[in-house]
């Protein structure tokens, strides 16, 4: 069969805040092919995302990713993988295309899981899929006493793992912070995992993220989340040294296989997070898990969007056992929600569709709502 | 005073090939302030750059371009640096900002420059600028007589250096990829500084790469440029390691200053060449620069497209004597040639308008031809 149409449909919700939640919008992708189609979405920014699919060529480098999809053969998961070289290379210098290739690569996994009744982490090459542990991944209030109330609310939804982000970690001093720290680990309990991220706010500067090391020891943190940019491989890999037990976790920014390879090698991170609507979608995610395992370091799914998202983002480590943690938004837009017909749900600590999500379903996202294919 | 306006102009050739040739069109910026204007050019795909100026917020961390500059002060170079930070920490989930960022912040220099009458190599803080070689840089024919042709036409014109590009390299195997290296260099003469680019088509595959090497070093190349893709470093680190004389090149694909940093650091690059119109704009240029000083690599241009673009690029390493060689497009189409009213010219083996485009002239971009302020 032949790729016959990619389409792309822009959700977001009546009002976008300043919030640090990547749930407000959706870029949704269809791909239709032999009397079948399959769903993708991109975490990335919809207009720039559909103009790189559809812009006109401005050299023989510089093209849209429509270039290398429209009226291509898709037999097989190799088909997919050539896809994204030809993507890769054609499109090297129109920096969007990674992020709008990333919904219809996962879109074409999907078609292709329909189309042969087989999951996606089958097709990757696993023989079962593992049960998760989902962490509730949420923002820190603005308010130590907030980000309390918060921590408690997930310890009644029987987490055992949580997340807290952004909010003011980092624009104040480390004394502050460590408020919130404290804070995050009294209401989840002595036994859940607590996890913080610091998303990108230190920039480069390895002085100002390490003062915050003692607390995130002393509230027994799991792991220091994107204290730096993406890039900045070189500030990541010398916190890294300098941290006694809180492990480093990065890699969403990743935008190519070689970013999170290199974020593992000179970055030191503990755990890869991977986002399968940005990196390049499934393929490239599980290269990258791969690498993890051979490396010892765990991989992690990056999702801060719809179930949509968060289906795609567990195939590529779905069967990797010790692997378990995974990230599972916990407060999103209703959205992110609405947008499937069966949402995943995380319950008494476990991912109670785990079945569902990594295993039962013949596609990435079997039940986008009807109303997005009128 | 405070940015009022940036609108950007979308120029193309009425064919656009698959050619490797970055001049067939372009994405001029103009930003008004103050009673003054000044020009700036994205080296990106027009539309989803334009996009990631002006399209909606997606959350407070993937905001358009527009949300950091508009609106906002600028009073002096600092008012840049902060805006560009401001861009790098408000999109940074919006990848094509880089891009659409680098053709901003370059007009901003500009319309500074006219503000003050200065220009802008002395508001980076050098006291002068200096002469540069440039190298003519075109395309490896399809056959070696043709590259032969080529070289030696280049010859004729009195160029002391040359950069020969992409064509048929690394798509059949080392031998044939030889004869060219050869003919480039019979026809240069054995004077001539020959360079070599082969447009990340190793991709990362550092054995296929190595295998140029000999025939390199044979035909006393200089450099050995972008053997793989962008964000290929360990390729790059393990390629410069087996190289003898041939000195990697690469840097045009860093779209901010980290990576560009990493390439010297982790990729071992002798000379990184950096595209201010991709990687942030000249400010991010002149810190590569500064690097690059400090750690004994040598700082290039890379300019494919207008004059408008050539000129910017000579700022950020103006003031440096010893990184002497500059790329300069030999064989644009009309299209970058005619939007300046007076391109840069080089002849007798010079810069004719070092002067010009290094020095004299108050802002990058003095001379945008009337017809686009329309």
């Amino acid at each position: 069969m032949r790729i016959e149409a990619a389409d792309f449909f822009y959700l977001a919700m009546p009002e976008v805040t300043d919030e640090a939640d990547g749930s407000q919008d959706a870029l949704l992708v269809r791909v239709a092919a032999g009397g079948h189609v399959g769903w993708g979405e991109c975490e990335a920014a919809p207009l720039p995302s559909i103009a790189a699919f559809v812009c006109p060529k401005s050299h023989g480098v510089c093209r849209p990713v429509g270039d290398s999809v429209l009226g291509k053969p898709l037999r097989d998961p190799s088909d997919i993988a050539r896809m994204s070289a030809e993507v890769a290379y054609n499109s090297m210098d129109l920096l969007q295309a990674a992020h709008t290739w990333s919904g219809v690569e996962m879109a074409l996994w999907d078609l292709l899981g329909r189309a042969r009744g087989e999951p996606v982490w089958k097709m990757l090459g696993y023989d079962r899929s593992q049960p998760k542990t989902p962490y509730a991944s949420v923002l820190f209030g603005d308010t130590p006493a907030e980000t309390l109330g918060r921590a408690r609310d997930i310890r009644t939804k029987k987490f055992r793992a949580a997340k807290f982000g952004w909010g003011p970690i980092g624009r104040g001093d480390a004394a502050q912070d460590a408020e919130h720290f404290s804070a995050a680990r009294e209401g989840l309990g002595e036994d859940a995992i607590l996890l913080v991220d610091t998303g990108q706010i230190f920039i480069d500067d390895v002085e100002r993220a390490a003062q915050r090391l003692p607390a995130l020891e002393q509230a027994r943190a799991t792991w220091f989340e994107e204290p730096f940019a993406a890039s900045a491989l070189a500030s990541y890999g010398a916190l890294a040294a300098r941290s006694k037990h809180v492990k480093l976790a990065g890699g969403e920014g990743a935008h190519n296989v070689h970013m999170a390879k290199h974020l593992i090698d000179y970055g030191g991170v503990g755990f890869i997070q991977i986002d399968c609507g940005r990196i390049g979608g499934i393929g490239p995610s599980k290269e990258v898990a791969d690498y993890a395992v051979a490396r010892g370091v765990t991989f992690v799914n990056h999702t801060f969007t719809s179930h949509l998202a968060l289906s795609a983002s567990m195939q590529p480590f779905a069967g990797l056992g010790d692997h378990r943690i995974c990230e599972f938004p916990a407060m999103p837009k209703p959205l992110a929600l609405e947008l499937s017909a069966a949402p995943q749900r995380a319950a008494g600590g476990a991912c109670s569709h785990a079945r569902h999500c990594c295993s039962a379903s013949a596609s990435v996202m079997p039940n986008v709502r009807s109303k997005l294919l009128a």
